[in-house]
């Protein structure tokens, strides 16, 4: 196992910071995508609130927190270009766009990207919503933004929902883009950003931004975030949702979304641009140094803007992902083997994903790789 | 403020045993209808549960518990009557019915007790069911059980929803009757349990059955459950839902989980049926108590199995029951002003809810009742 004395230098300049914020990791922890590392902060709030509830009572307790809660709110708006007083506190991100799918009542064209997350295609398929997914541009799944525009001038749809970048691969939609020319075509824009908050700026100018507080933001788990902006014009749609305090859910872990709110606080203390940069450099130099492993070809660009990367198995080399994976965390690698369902519009195949934070060492990436070339078939140990 | 040494002896014979499991109540907690208190273990269990996560990673973390996790689950069907297979954890009661809401997707008849949680009520409004008030057989708002036979055998609804115990007030149905009857004419049972849960005996037989950590479990905030039983006969309604893992929600704060499991443990531990003794018995202590109250007449029947109390201003006493909910706050003694929307369906009224748990003392309460007194208009020294 490493330690942190042998772990080498951070790959991004905020790392040593980000990492002292922490409790040391067992292994190494490449599955943010999956679920952050909290840090101290974070998890004192919770316990010191879990505290004041069982002494003072829940709703005391809360009332207390008001201004805190408040804080909570204001940071979730500031990084995705959102009003405080637009954003509204669920469980998940799966939550939230269930509770806005919940008032959206009659069946409406829904265009998506192809990396769209496929339990997000199943609920609109649930509703009886039209699901229609826009062309590709490239290999990689990235959206044709000229054909979208022709599309969206043609035969424009009622919602444009995009997931900034999805949950099997580290590719990234130009959502900013294709919000803009919606936008101009008057269709509603809605983000799912529980991939995207903080590992890229998602401030795309989209009606509606959902996502999650685990994941990038390291945050605690059961919490999530739906903002709605009410713009002066805004279609029925957007307009005769509930007002935030109606979407936010009345029950909730309230320890956590003061937790949420230590996390946010501290990569707006850090500086998010400074945080997008170090995790897309971060992408940059993994996807490079795992393109030399045999038998694994890298699914992203190697300059693609975010941190997630996934390695797909060559045809003619006998990996099974899952076996991969296994061996790896046996090792103290978190990674996640990543199978179709979490991208059912794109062509079936299991990936290996790895989603380093700013945590991450020359150090941690070298065993990694070292690792992953030892779990190949061909240099395995026998069993 | 009170302290152990000055608090008396407690009212029920385990309440000295669920008191030493807790931190310190800063003041006097009558308030477990809102939500109860914590103990220590089921806070340090999600502490060194979220250390974990961010040391070894969420899912990591989550995989090394999922013997604890499947206990919460075998802890809430004991005490719901189910098979532990039929249970499915969410973010909360609403969460719970909600999701079950989102399977039923033809417009339904749905029955309910006067007492009937308001948020329900809305919920199936919202989802187009009809909704029919039951009958009731006194001034406290019970189903007149006799009544609803001959609805029955005259037209039945789809579905018989039972809030057990309701938001407003400590009025307890008759669930167990109520479903044996609509059982035997082949309607679909559901009760909401978050009130009635630990507070008093929640096997009732019923198809489904939803409720909540944070009350009289005294687990944390953020987690309920959702629990089907498939029976061979089942009708559509319920054979046709999804396995308990597709309604289980995947994100979840799994510490919170792991939390509501011990909080279980620890009223399984105490014995469920102690547990029901002591409430019920703690009930009719204060009902007793507070009935000599100036200006308050008590709600429920001085019986009532529970411990949920309230009370109503006299109509000739100038009370306003948020003013001595803050005054009693100021105090040291939480409580709750319960109004009118818990439970739209019976006349409108705003009540004082006090909802005491087994830690409640012979001291407390006199200490209660005496700010109670000082409280009312007539006493009140001068602000």
């Amino acid at each position: 196992m490493t330690t942190p004395s042998d772990r080498g230098i951070h790959l991004s300049t905020i790392g040593a910071q980000w990492d002292s914020l922490r409790v040391p990791a067992a292994g190494v922890h490449l599955d943010s995508a999956a679920a952050g590392r909290s840090s101290r902060a974070v998890i004192d709030t919770i316990t010191e609130h879990l505290h004041a509830e069982a002494a003072h009572g829940g709703y005391v307790a809360a009332a207390a927190r008001a201004d805190d809660l408040a804080a909570t709110h204001a940071a979730v708006a500031t990084l995705i270009g959102h009003d405080h007083g637009d954003v509204a506190l669920v469980g998940s991100a799966q939550a939230a766009i269930r509770e806005l799918l919940r008032h959206w009542r009659r069946p409406l064209s829904i265009w998506v990207c192809p990396t769209e997350y496929g339990p997000n295609v199943a609920d609109f398929a649930h509703h009886g919503h039209t699901v229609t997914t826009l062309p590709v541009a490239d290999e990689f799944g990235h959206v044709d933004v000229a054909a979208t525009e022709a599309m969206l001038l043609k035969r424009p749809p009622d919602v444009l929902h995009i997931c900034h970048i999805g949950s099997r691969t580290g590719i990234v939609q130009p959502a900013a883009e294709l919000v803009a020319l919606a936008r101009a075509a008057g269709v509603v824009t809605v983000v799912d950003a529980a991939q995207a908050l903080v590992q890229i700026d998602s401030r795309t100018g989209a009606d509606i931004v959902y996502g999650t507080s685990r994941k990038w933001a390291a945050g605690p788990r059961g919490v999530g975030f739906l903002s709605v902006r009410r713009s002066p014009a805004a279609p029925p749609l957007v307009a005769d949702l509930p007002a935030p305090a109606e979407l936010e859910s009345a029950e909730a872990a309230v320890a956590a979304r003061l937790g949420f709110g230590v996390a946010l606080r501290q990569i707006l203390d850090l500086g998010p641009v400074s945080v997008h940069a170090g995790l897309s450099a971060i992408g940059g130099h993994l996807r490079t140094q795992v393109s030399a492993v045999d038998g694994w070809t890298v699914v992203e660009p190697s300059d693609e803007p975010s941190a997630t990367t996934t390695l797909r198995p060559a045809t003619d080399a006998d990996i099974d992902v899952w076996h991969v994976r296994a061996h790896l965390l046996r090792n103290g690698f978190v990674t996640t083997c990543a199978e179709s369902w979490r991208s059912p519009l794109q062509p079936a195949e299991t990936v290996l994903r790895i989603s380093p934070h700013l945590d991450v060492t020359v150090g941690d990436l070298d065993a990694f790789v070292d690792a992953l070339q030892r779990a190949h078939p061909a240099n395995a140990a026998p069993a």
